[in-house]
C-alpha cells in the first residue's frame, strides 16, 4: 500500500479537510500517479455539499495531471517519469459492446468512477485527485499532450470531453450555427472547441462582464440570456445549441432559438425535472439531447484535437489547501474559468 | 364559385353538422377535386370539441382521396379525372429555404393548413375534406398510387407521412431495433412502415387483444405497457422508440427502453408538458425529438415506398353521414385502425 495525503468530505460536512490514507499496491496493468493539477468540477461541489457527514471520508477530485511514478508488471502504454492525464472513469467491465467500442461511459455493467465507486476487485470505496498520488489502470490514463499547459489540461478530462463529445456528434462544423449556454468551466471550453471546429459560435451568458472575453475565445456574438429583446432575436437561428448550465432554467427560449431540424443537448445536470411543451419539440422537429463524459476513444480523439489546436481550460490555479475556497468560489460562480489546484503546494 | 356540401362545427358546438358553402373559383395552378374519402384525425376530432361554437362553421378533414373535376389554365401535373391525394397543407411561401427543399411543412412564413388556416389572397377561413369538393393548388396534391386502396390511401396523407419521417430520419433499417408506442391511426401505419424498412419492430400497447393484429402487421413482439414485469425487460434494448400516443403519460420507461444514443421520438401531441428527469437524457446520451407531417419531397417518397411495399391503413369506411359516430368511437378508441368517411354516400 502507498501511503498519500489529500483532502476528504468529514464530519461536520460541507467542507473538505486534510485526510491521510492508503492506495492499493500496484496491479498487473495499474500505474501510480504523483497528482500535480486537478481541477475542480461542479460535481466536486456537489459531492461536498450533500455528502451525509455520517458516511465515510471521500476524496473528490476527477481531472487529473500528473507524473507516473511506479508501474505494474504489465503496464506497457507508460513509464515512470510519464506525464499522464486521467479523467472521471477509473474502470470498467472492457468486455461489453460499448466498453469494445471505447465508449466505455456507456459500460453496461456501470463504470467505476474515479472517487466515489466501488472497486471491483477489492470492494474498496474509491477516492479522488484531491490528494498527492493516484493509482488506476493504464486503461484509463491518457499521455499527456507536450503542446499544452499542464494545469489547463486538467479540466479537459471531465470538462473537455463532456462538451467535444456532443458538439461532434450533433455537428459543430463549418457552415454550422452553434450555440453556447453559459460560459464556465464547461461553456467556455464548449465555446473554443465549437469555434475551432469551424462552426460560427454564439455564447449566451448572464454575465454583461464575459462578453469581451467571450469574443476572445471565439464567439462571433454574445447574447444576454437575461435580455428578452436579445432572445426574441435568436428564434429560428441555431443548429445546435449546446446548453453547460446545471441551475435550472427554461428549455423554451433555447429549443425556440433551434432552427429546423435543431438539437438542444444538455451536459449540464439540472437538479429539477425538465418542463418540456410538447409542440417546442414537434414543431420543427426539434431535438432534446443529453450527453456526459466520453469513452477512451472520444477522449483520446478530444485531447489530440486540443493539442493540435492548442485548446486547454483558462484557469485560476490555487494551492491544494485553499480548496475549501475554490468550493465556495466555484458556488457562487466566482471563478474564470476552472479552478485548478496544485496539489504539490 | 364551386357550391360543395360538407360537414362543419356548428352552434352549440362538439359534433358536426350538414354545411353547404362555396368553394373558391380556380387560380392559375389550382385543381378542383370531387372528394372520395377522408380520413378522420385525431386532430379533427380536437377541432370539433375544442371550437368555440360562436366562431364561423369549420369543416374539418386533411386526409383526402378524390378525382380532379377541374384544372386551372397553368395546371401542368393533373389533368381532369386524374385520382390524387392531398394531405395537411394547403399552401405555404414556396420561397423560403424550408419550401425549396421540399420541406413545406416548416415554411418559415408558416404554412396554410388544409382547414382552418387563412387564404393569403382572399383571406378566407380554409375548409377541409369533410366536403364533397376541394380546391387547392396542384403543388399539394399528389397521384394517388394505382397499387393501393383508395380508401386505405387516405390516412397516409396525415397519419402516414407523420410517421414516416421521423423513422428515415433516426434511422430505422435493418439492424435496427424500433419501438411503437400505441397502435392507433399513426401507430399501426408506422409498424408496417418500420417493418417495411426492414427493422426489427416491437409494438407497446395498452390493449391485449390486438397483440395478434401486431404480429400480423409486422411486429416481432408486443409488449403491453402496463404490465411492469415486461417494461422492466425493454431497458436498454432500442435505437428508435415513436410514440404516436396524444395521452399525457411518462415518458421515462421508454427513456429507459432505449439503447446508448438512442431517440425516442414523440408525434403525438399531449396536453400537458412532458416532464423529464435530466439524468434519463444524459445517461446513455439519449435524445427526445418531436416530429409533424412533411412536405411535398417526403410526402412523394412516402407514397412510392407505401406503393412499393403495399402498405395502406388499416380502415372502418364510413359512409359521411356518420361522421359525428366516427369522432365518437375514435374518442373512445374504438377504431381499427383509422376511420375514413365515403364521401360520396
Amino acid at each position: 500500500m502507498r501511503r498519500v495525503s489529500g483532502w476528504a468530505t468529514h464530519s461536520p460536512g460541507e467542507t473538505v479537510a486534510r485526510y491521510d490514507f492508503e492506495r492499493r499496491d500496484l496491479r498487473r496493468t495499474d500505474i501510480a500517479v504523483d497528482v500535480r493539477y486537478c481541477g475542480v468540477c461542479a460535481s466536486d461541489l456537489t459531492a461536498v455539499r450533500t455528502r451525509d457527514p455520517a458516511s465515510p471520508p471521500l476524496v473528490p477530485g476527477h481531472e487529473i495531471v500528473g507524473t507516473v511514478s511506479a508501474v505494474g508488471e504489465g503496464v506497457s502504454r507508460f513509464a515512470v517519469g510519464d506525464e499522464v492525464a486521467v479523467g472521471n472513469i477509473a474502470d470498467s467491465c472492457r468486455t461489453c459492446p460499448a466498453c469494445r467500442a471505447g465508449r466505455e461511459n456507456w459500460c453496461h455493467e456501470g463504470v467505476v468512477l474515479t472517487y466515489g465507486g466501488v472497486d471491483p476487485v477489492d470492494g474498496s470505496l474509491g477516492q479522488g485527485g484531491f490528494s498527492s498520488g493516484y493509482v488506476v489502470d493504464e486503461h484509463f490514463a491518457y499521455p499527456l499532450p507536450a503542446e499544452l499547459d499542464p494545469a489547463g489540461t486538467a479540466p479537459l478530462m471531465c470538462a473537455g470531453i463532456t462538451t467535444y463529445v456532443p458538439l461532434r456528434r450533433w455537428g459543430a462544423a463549418p457552415g454550422r450555427k452553434v450555440g453556447i449556454v453559459g460560459m464556465g468551466g464547461l461553456g467556455h471550453l464548449a465555446l473554443r472547441l465549437a469555434h475551432a471546429m469551424g462552426a460560427e459560435v454564439v455564447q449566451f451568458t448572464t454575465s454583461p462582464g464575459k462578453a469581451a472575453e467571450a469574443r476572445r475565445l471565439g464567439a462571433e456574438e454574445v447574447v444576454l440570456s437575461r435580455d428578452e429583446r436579445q432572445m426574441a432575436a435568436q428564434v429560428g437561428r441555431f443548429d445546435l445549441v449546446l446548453d453547460t448550465v446545471g441551475a435550472p432554467h427554461a428549455l423554451e427560449p433555447y429549443l425556440r432559438s433551434l432552427a429546423v431540424d435543431g438539437t438542444l443537448c444538455l451536459v449540464g445536470v439540472p437538479s429539477e425535472d425538465l418542463r418540456v411543451p410538447p409542440l417546442e419539440l414537434i414543431t420543427g422537429a426539434k431535438t432534446l439531447a443529453g450527453a456526459g463524459s466520453g469513452g477512451t476513444g472520444e477522449t483520446q480523439e478530444m485531447l489530440d484535437f486540443c493539442a493540435a489546436h492548442g485548446i486547454a481550460a483558462e484557469t485560476e490555479v490555487l494551492p491544494s489547501h485553499q480548496v475549501n475556497t475554490a468550493l465556495d468560489r466555484l458556488e457562487r460562480n466566482d471563478v474564470r474559468y476552472r479552478f485548478v489546484l496544485d496539489m504539490t503546494a
